[in-house]
């Protein structure tokens, strides 16, 4: 087991040029997880499923963040991606980490290192502009876990007939994602046309009877659309990864 | 204040031939409402607000219900309608008022006495079969109260275009009744696409994360189309109710 | 359909004086939705249901609202309404679109284009002085789509005398819409004295067993009284919607 | 402490004549509780505040609701009150002691003892035909700790002019108690008009949004008139006993 | 009725001199309410009631707030009482009404007028000092309604023998209160030792499961101690008001 | 559209020889969906979405299941599955059609037409013998839909070396579905072990704070493992649907 | 792995004398789990915790919990235990393992084969007669881990001078559990009294605010007595388990 | 009763040096509780039940908690200390006695005078980083109370194999917490490997369906893992206390 100053040692072992950046990537990437004390980093969760740990900003220091982020990239994640990130926060990791990208919008920072060749088509409609930010962050994530993304904003079922311009997509698509506040319904009409597997992500738009996200939640986990699943309120990162799974897996070659 | 001894006093002499029917009628007419002990029928209703009073049957016993319809009957109601009844209390109150008529599945019996003429349109929808028993309530109310009524059963999202068979009859509608257990979506849609006002009622159909009714409910709630109010939870009644008041509004002469 | 570019085509080609602003008007409003890539803006929406798409501020940037406000006004809405809008926002709109109109307590701004005559009468009565952001939403909307409004504020039954200089209106009205939070008891008791159709509003006013509205919300939607139906928590827009459809109709020539 | 075999042995004693029932009576009141095993029931409570235990039948075998019963009535209670008991508890209590009363609506069975000189006058009101049981039960409590009681029942706010002839009680009442189910609006409506403390007794009659009567509850609380409390759902027992305690303190000669 | 510019035009006249402030008074008194278009002010409560209306400042602006203090205060109310007031709302009255007083932690302010007399004890028992700003509330209510007030703050029942300090107290009571939040075992326990009938007031104080003082709320509702009626979460006021009214009520002469 | 009466012509002309059954049902399949009045049956949907409509009988009458089956069978439906179905409607349908299939415990009957070749491996891990109903639901659902299905029983976290024998099969899924109830806990431990998709099954056993399936479900929305999605509790029928799906894409040659 | 046939080829092997009885439990006894298809027992938990698996008998069939409850014999557990067992069950599992013991209150039934010495002291007290099922469940596992269990029921809060009796024991015993429904207090007098670990159980007793023991689970929670932990809603089983485990270990040689 | 002005006199006559601080100590141990008028301090607590009484800043005054720190400190507590304190309230504590300790992620303030001998070990294992705050609360209060204790964080379990490092520790405790968020399986997973008592601390960290703590407290109280008990959200103070008794009882010499 890797203590914190062993990884400090290492760190510290490259920084005087003692142990080459290539060998100390060799050496954390075959340890299994890294201790830093306040955290117990899974280097290992990429081998085991693919796709490497996200760091949820939330409830965690810049300092916190940042020592993870940077071990994480340093045992050879092939991108890094922190969610839920105040500005401060991502104004951090793009001084600590030059190459960082930033969407304002859905909150997000990350480093791309190996994202694999893309594979897969993930189709991500949402009900209303106000869905944006959970839209790109689920789009980033499956971005970087090497599926090709399209997005369709705002067809919510009051206007359906907004959805035409959708369908082709939609009947291509190797998974659909279905992201929506309030009443969530757009996920049971999109759900009833999908010949793929569908992903709703209810969100937290929305006010009084919209409950936070919980009718939209609801909703989706009532419909009786076939083919249906769903990840928890605003988890745009959760959609991501179990989206790009089956995207990829459906286009494997 | 008529107080029940003086009730039971005019329908002895009723039965004794003493006062003539029609008379009697005149007089508990002519009351604010009738004193039973265990209810105060308010006979002034209809006059006051254009529908007269319906009887739940649940939690009343046979012979409260019996005593209340025999009340509003003989008080001149326009009709006697009794919501929620067990077979036991439908077979009591058919053998009580001979010409009154039932409806199993909609758990309903009731006597038409002159029911207006019929004005203005009705369009109910349901999500699916199971929404049966509150479409049919709602329906025999709107009819009591002198509305059309269309029905369409089972038009639920997951397969939208069942719709098309339908929405002829929503562009003509009066006011549209939407009835739909589970995610409640139909209201959304059917909600976006009629013209007249939309009575959504959500049912208690489905199980686990509908809970009962309370994430139909919510999602018609938290519905941004617009010309939607919604009734409580499986409230045919309610629906029947308010629907006929729109409808007929509409189509005054 | 009209790609973003589109339409910025459009706008440039009017700033430059290559079309004519009511020919600009003319191509717009014969498209059925504008996308605007973070939106997709139904400017059908008035041609199917007789009232234009209103816009929610309360999670959009200030960028994203002042568009679709401008793709809709360009595309001849009868009328332009921001809900739930910020200072911020309000002022933005105001400066964007000079002849707006804005109202501080029911934080709306909006634009009136071309606003039908009015007809049918809504009379609008609150519980509390509290309840009067959602009381000017509905008010401000039903008076967009063509309805005459009264209103009657802080005559909550705790004082029910208060009542008497409401109950002609009430008598004449063709909707009623009851605002109030709290126990919502309003809605009962103005709801037994209507022969028109009643829309209940719950606030989320109070505190404590109030629950956000919640409690205020279920209170009318267990209410007996005939010809009651319900909007969401706070959503005066709806209320306004509903009950200008309701009135307009009972009233048309 | 008195043990079960103490308890038995005295009741031994009183049958086999060795002991006075009225000494053995006096010996029993004199212990501040008996040890049953399964119970331990509080004798002391009349002394210590006026009032003797009641015995909640819900939950406990017939063999449990007798010994505690009978333990009561040997101590000297002045009453002794089983409420939501089955038919069978009521009829084994009533063969036990063949004094008891039962009322079947109220799921009560009770025996006189030493009930105290009525004082004070508590009015109850009821919304529905359906709060009956809670009614009752309330009236019979109070009746036992020495209160009068006139019931009105059915005077639910959808036709307020059935309150008129509830008025003149409200008007010399000691404590007004409001039963109600649905929205439970009556008690704000009872309450802005009534000079003495009102008790709110929320009933669990009424579907879907009623939520087994915690929409009544939660009105109740939300409330703002001045001087209600409230007791829990269908708690008619609890309202008795703190009516009679206000009711019999505001007439204190 | 009298509109809004009749009260103008009489403080006006009061202003010039041309009527006396004593006539000003008794011309108001002698109206049922007044009516401000924002409010509907029911100066006829006290009168009917033997309690003036209190101001909740939450949600008015403080002009609403002040002109609603100033027309009770004009009207003749014995008190005015404005509470869960901001300190700008407590400076704005202190400015506008000299002789105001104000509880900062209660968060109240207010003017005496013809406090009535006192007449019965209030004790009031906390179990936290957290609970102090809800304790104060009714103190200074009960106080104005005309009761004498004795507060105990923090004894807990995680000590119980802090209670002893206070039983003697309890037992001289006419109503004690009982204000406790996180699990509310305090109104049991006291409640198992009180003659007199028990008030209890549920707060907010704690976290977690605590729930924003629903769990104190639902406990003291599940209490199976004689005498206890319940207010809702935080609600002081209502407190103080049933609390004189039964203690002015026992003590009557 | 064909209303009922045509269906029951063209069932008639069947059965009386005038329409080979092979002609009758390219009629039926060619149709896009069955009016039966009650029933609006979605004969389309295998065609869109690659899955037949199953048919839940919760809500239905046993008449109306049997219709439905019918007509899904007439019309060409791979299988026809019916759930949720009582020991009489599992009966009905058997005695309808002969070759229809049942099994207990997962309460449900159904038929097998053309089963498509199986393709995809979905492994179902249970955490409990309890949960037995929802495995077997959602494998024959899997099964009918052309999916190879291995099940593993009662492998809960609390003993969790019994993971051991699983993880072979769950290293070579093409979906894995987690079934459990209580806490949920096996769908975060499997989930971080899987590669592939994995859908979690919240099922309502247990008691007490697993508030019929809430918990378990609200714990794998909870859940930070990557490529977890989730139905509705005790869904088998969606979870068979979507896993099916997914594995087959996975596998397509 | 054991599997199914294996299993029963020993069991078969043990009938026909092939093998001798104390070999089998060697054997069995000497894996890690026993798999029978619909259960995979954990017979290995006994050996890693101290505790044996206990069955929960609600979910499951007859057969299910026989062939466990005969699985856990076999392979050596020092008890048996089934729990929320119907009489049904009961019965069958007394005719199977004769020696098999049934508490009818607790709805258990057990097999005591080698129950440790006693060591260490449990003391239960219950706050009414009602909570005696979950008392008597704590008590049988309690005892059957090796616990010496004193029991003091219905000591509630309302009548606190009978705790008296109660402190000696409170004061001697090494961990103290308190089982208590509706308000749930006297987890809070009891834990500001002993100076050892407290577990509160709440119980479903109570109804209305009591919520089916989510009242006295979030007072328990809620309450700042120092030194308390608490189980789920009537979970004798799990109060049992871990005050035996606190007990003995406290009392360790 | 010592009012507050005689622990004023006390303390003035101890900074006048006309009483000795030892004596004064001595006099203020005698008393069963300190009356501030504010607050009622328990200072007996420690005595009875071995824990001094920790002081919840929030809700509270700066100068409350000052005051009551003083007064327990002044009263010979073994220890003070003061949980979820703002920055300023841990300032003003630090200042007004110079010897206090403050941990920020923690927000706690203490000061250490009779800290007991360690005895016992409490292994502490969280969820996730973003736990760290009630870890250390958790951790503070044990080392206060007199347990040794050793902390492992981040060994969620989504990446199992991370628990490889701490099952040594876990084998040898003698009391182990558990604190954890979002799904809380943690505990289960724990729960099913360790041979003493295991304590659960549900966090708030998460957002959505974990709601604020509510899901991670379900999943603990549902788990059937043996040997679990749970204390409230985010309680560290709370698991420190209970985890501290167990140990140091089972580590008794």
């Amino acid at each position: 087991m890797t203590r914190r100053s062993e990884l400090d040692d290492l760190l510290a072992a490259v920084a005087a040029g003692a142990v080459a950046p290539s060998d100390a990537a060799a050496r954390l990437a075959a340890l299994p997880f890294l201790e830093l004390g306040f955290a117990t980093v899974d280097t290992h969760r990429e081998l085991r499923q693919g796709a490497p740990e996200a760091i949820l900003a939330e409830g965690k220091t810049i300092e916190q963040v940042l020592a993870i982020a940077l071990a994480l990239d340093a045992a050879g994640a092939s991108s890094v991606l922190v969610t839920r990130a105040s500005p401060e926060v991502r104004a951090a990791v793009r001084e600590a980490i030059p190459q960082a990208e930033e969407h304002e919008l859905a909150r997000a920072v990350w480093v791309r290192r190996r994202v694999p060749e893309p594979r897969g088509l993930v189709v991500i409609v949402s009900g209303g502009t106000s869905d944006g930010p959970v839209v790109h962050e689920a789009r980033i994530r499956a971005e970087l876990l090497g599926a090709t993304v399209i997005v369709h904003e705002d067809v919510g079922v009051a206007g359906l007939h907004r959805l035409t311009g959708v369908l082709p997509d939609i009947a291509r698509a190797d998974c659909v994602v279905v992201v929506a506040g309030m009443e969530g319904a757009l996920a049971s009409v999109v759900g009833g046309l999908s010949p793929c597997p569908i992903i709703g992500v209810p969100t937290s738009v929305g006010y009084g009877s919209a409950h936070g996200g919980t009718t939209a939640l609801n909703a989706m986990l009532s419909s009786c659309v076939d083919g249906l699943a769903v990840v928890g309120i605003d988890d745009g990162l959760g959609a991501g990864s179990v989206a790009a799974r089956i995207a990829r897996g459906r286009s494997a070659p």
